[in-house]
């Protein structure tokens, strides 16, 4: 089911800062998708890289963290 | 045939950061879709934020810039 060979580079760095500022905000996948308006199923398979998200729903799940979308796509090396 | 009522905020800083850097390379919206593989009209109404963009097209446009995918979501203000 996970198919981590074929995922882009962008998207691994929307999913590791996806996770990272989640669970820096101490809440889990279920509450993220309430607040950002998206399917609990949806957010987890993002934040496992296996869809190619929208910027649309980029922007839904920064608003929800309170984050300005370009931090889901840093690197941090 | 033009809606920015109705656009994302996080659609009009692509749009605007894609034709700064796309005319800061000194190519034409033609040049960019041949180099990231795209089509010359949805590189056309990408850059009019008409368009929600995937992740992955992000990335290739990002690619053909030699951007940082970041950069294109990135407000100067």
């Amino acid at each position: 089911m996970t198919k981590t060979s074929n995922v882009s580079e962008t998207r691994l760095l929307l999913s590791r800062n996806l996770r990272k500022y989640r669970e820096a905000a101490k809440i889990s996948q279920e509450e993220l998708a309430d607040i950002s308006g998206l399917h609990r199923t949806y957010v987890s398979s993002v934040e496992r890289g296996e869809r190619n998200i929208s910027i649309d729903n980029i922007e839904r799940l920064a608003n929800a963290l309170n984050l300005k979308p370009s931090i889901l796509l840093e690197s941090d090396r």
